[in-house]
């Protein structure tokens, strides 16, 4: 039996990264990725990838194998663990510290071995032989995989970008990288984020050179908010404030964490006489300030929505103060985004963002640097993923330019199963790969009616028709009641649709009507077009017969 | 009594411009505007200004004047009409031409009398004199506005670009705007929606050129998706296109009328032999096709939507055609705009956009643009407008270096009452200036509470508990019955909550407690405490009590 590449998430999407390889009866999980609800998610809290396929699969997974610590790879780690037995779960040091943290959190520390992958050793799980090559991001400790199964070489290149300057030192491996191409690449699944975009993607370090020009200008308050696993970003911040004689505090549960665990596994260099907590600012000169906090997406309960607002217990801003929000809204949080700006440059402050000036760069690899990849890897076959359709449409076509025959390119989507034969590639395929919604304490019971339901409440509320009519007769007894909720009606209107349900109730008891579902039946359908015709909204209609 | 200058719509956002000027009991309003509605106003259909002071304001107003034809510009006009008493509406040849269609869609015709603004002439409106000057901009017949009243100078500047090469040469009139900065100029109300930008904004033309590069390369069908105000762009596509021996057709009703107005009016050049009806693409080889359509910021019922999606009457897209998204997604459509990129590059379709190529250029001037025209016009006083604060206040930042003194600089709201008087300008007063809600056929009949109960019903749905009890006695009769929707909850937990609210009922009652308004506040606080305990989700509980 040959090997199968099944993706359960992260194509047609960037978000929730999740695939799954299976070989001679074994399986191992490449990332468990979640993903951020979207508008029409109404509620949710959380989007995993749908795990049934695992989740029936005799004798489970022989491991998780992360990539990096983003929560787009590791963030459906608990939900996995409790729903698919896993015996282990392999990362490299600092990943495996974030995710420690996480398990723990979940009360799931002892769900599963946790294993440390080790750059440049081939470790054994089942029928793989599973080896990370250094990769450079925008967290640090990425690598990709080069897994051996079954006579293959299948290269999982995880999120990466070539920065050759990049602020650890630790570049993308690209030696490795050719020796694996010289070695004989069967499948190459490649990061297709930035794949539509031209050139290359600037190194880290020059966001580390915009703080060296724009710091010293200013003698308020410096505030950078960025996601809280870049590392590198708050150690660049740092490193700029602290020859600038600054303090530093960071603010924000998420980014403390990570700041935490990266400073005891020594990713990250803060000295501790550095450091203030967030209650010490209200003693320090603003011009002795670096705040490094949480909220570069707009996120509402976030440190920097928190400071925008007004509303944050240890930190104000003024006049005379900078705010550097170091990084990009993610698509669909720019008017979130937006008003944290506009909040804060109506307190006072100075704004930089990415818009207008270089305090951000993204940590894929644009068209030259896929084109670079696949030029060392020289694979037979590649199938894109990480990004939206367009995103592995435009990786397929480097692909194409870069010599590799239409046979060995795939477009799959999540729950293609793909197989690699002598160069060529084929979905022979399909499993269960869908959506499950977290929202409050529910994992999956939310699906796509509840949704439609909230979506219909949204847009005109709700408005309840309450009908009494007496058992032993059938006769109402009652003008029927109206309530409504997000539904604005004058109040002729409401007088006219409570005459018309009590109207409609009558002719069908007088008819000898007396079901109650056929009654609310039609109370729907004509107070429905009733409203509709006066008002042009389309409220959801609930009509309540009591019989008493 | 000195002028008193009123914005009502367009500070502290981009979108539903409106401007009162007030001098000797007379009023004008400059910009009648509307905004599209924001994720959180559920179920909206358009923002409108709060027009009561202009309503609640004796006499009326003389006059509406427009700077362009854009909808954040003019949208409002009719809501205004029915408002408020106007006796005049001016606008350029073009804006008056789109709302002359609009009004009549309205049916508002002759609510007031339409009268064309003149270039480079002095147009006597009650206390003002109003001097249009010509300005560049995303649409042909955009104006500044020279206004004198009270011996004062004014230039409102409506939306500009210094665009040196515009497509139809009709450059932002930068000799004229240096004759008014010699008069001298009391207050400069400017544009500020790039003011964060650095630099300048590339020329239409540039749009011209990407065209020029891309069309001749390609064989299929070539779709380009703009603004239905966008001539120059329109017509840079159809210039092309004919060269290349391609024929016209136009989709999207928004669209084919705009581009029949301005063919009439001569201000788009589309020869009748080239123009085809969307039925007659069938006939059509795909290479001999360039489609002009409306959707290009995802729009739901939009044609490039539809299109996407596989469902337009008239065209489907497949390998080997090109679609050309020739605009920006506004800050919120961002997600609509790559839904539709997807579905179009899973069509088959190769998608150009503005993130990867020259295919959009912005309306409006950037940091040195701005600059420009402050050198020119050398305003004893700014007031920014039009735009999000951040970008006010960057605005304000260039009259500062442009050497306007801080008494001279004035970030107002809207509804601030300004006043200029000897080079200071002040906020001397405050009026109501809010935001009213089109909604189906209402018009300021939805509120912050409707929307507030939209929204509470958008996250967790509605749980709704029928009760009935004996007016007799006061004794509950059955079991109370769940009506859930948008709201999901296990079989037992429903069990679970029948059973509470059935005990809460029968506890007051056997305590005396009779009132229904009394019997519903506890059911509702047990139930919804309950719920959340059990899921952390909070749906929107209503209880009914019948009485029988």
């Amino acid at each position: 039996m040959s090997v199968r590449i099944i993706p359960l998430g992260g194509l047609g999407e960037v978000g929730k990264n999740m695939t799954v390889y299976e070989s001679g009866g074994d399986a191992i999980v490449v990332d468990a990725g979640l993903a951020f609800p979207r508008d029409e998610h109404l509620g949710v809290d959380l989007v995993l990838p749908e795990m049934s396929y695992l989740a029936d699969r005799a004798g489970g997974v022989q491991a998780v194998v992360l990539t990096h610590g983003h929560e787009d790879h590791v963030g459906s780690l608990p939900y996995l663990l409790r729903q698919v037995r896993v015996q282990e779960v392999w990362a490299t040091r600092l990943t495996l510290g974030l995710i420690k943290s996480k398990l723990d959190e979940h009360g799931l520390l002892r769900s599963a071995e946790l294993r440390e992958l080790d750059v440049g050793k081939r470790h054994r799980i089942g029928a793989f032989e599973v080896e990370p090559v250094r990769m450079a991001h925008s967290i640090p400790d990425a690598v990709a995989l080069a897994i051996r199964t079954d006579g293959k070489l299948f290269v999982h290149t995880g999120d990466y970008k070539l920065d050759h300057t990049p602020v650890d030192g630790m570049k993308t491996d690209v030696g490795r990288l050719a020796e694996l191409g010289n070695e004989g690449v069967d499948l190459l699944l490649g990061d297709s984020t930035n794949a539509e975009r031209p050139g290359v993607t600037e190194s880290e370090r020059v966001v580390g050179e915009a703080f060296r020009q724009i710091f010293p200008l200013r003698s308020g308050r410096i505030v950078v908010s960025s996601f809280a696993s870049n590392v590198h970003r708050m150690q660049q911040a740092v490193d700029v404030g602290i020859d600038l004689g600054r303090k530093v505090c960071i603010i924000g549960r998420s980014m403390r964490k990570n700041a935490n665990i990266a400073r005891n596994l020594g990713y990250m260099n803060v000295p501790e006489d550095v450091l203030v907590k967030p209650d010490a600012l209200g003693e320090l000169p603003p011009g002795e300030q670096l705040i490094l906090c949480t909220g570069s997406q707009g996120e509402p309960l976030s440190a920097l929505t928190r400071i925008a607002y007004g509303d944050h217990p240890a930190l104000t801003v003024e006049r005379g103060d900078t705010v550097v929000i170091s990084a990009k809204p993610v698509p669909g949080n720019e008017l979130r985004v937006h008003d944290a700006i506009n909040r804060l440059a109506r307190a006072g402050a100075e704004v930089l963002h990415q818009e207008i000036a270089p305090v951000h760069v993204s940590g894929h690899g644009n068209k030259e640097e896929l084109r670079t990849i696949l030029a060392l890897l020289r694979p037979r076959a590649v199938m894109p993923v990480h990004g939206e359709f367009r995103m592995l449409a435009a990786h397929a076509e480097l692909a194409r330019d870069a010599g590799v025959p239409a046979s060995g390119i795939v477009l799959a989507e999540n729950g293609s199963v793909v197989e690699v034969e002598n160069g060529s590639v084929r979905i022979v395929d399909e499993v269960e790969a869908g959506v499950t919604f977290v929202d409050g304490l529910g994992v999956g019971d939310v699906k796509d009616v509840a949704l439609r339901d909230r979506r219909h409440l949204s847009e005109d509320g709700v408005l309840i028709i309450v009908a009494t009519l007496a058992k032993r007769d059938g006769g109402a007894i009652a003008r029927p009641e109206l309530i409504a909720r997000g539904f604005t009606g004058a109040d002729e209107l409401i007088e006219e649709t409570r005459d018309e349900a009590g109207r409609v109730l009558r002719e069908l008891l007088d008819g000898d009507v007396l079901e109650i579902k056929l009654l609310q039946e039609h109370l729907h359908d004509s107070v429905g077009q009733l409203i509709y015709d006066r008002t042009r909204r389309r409220p959801m209609i609930l009509p309540v017969v009591v019989e008493v």
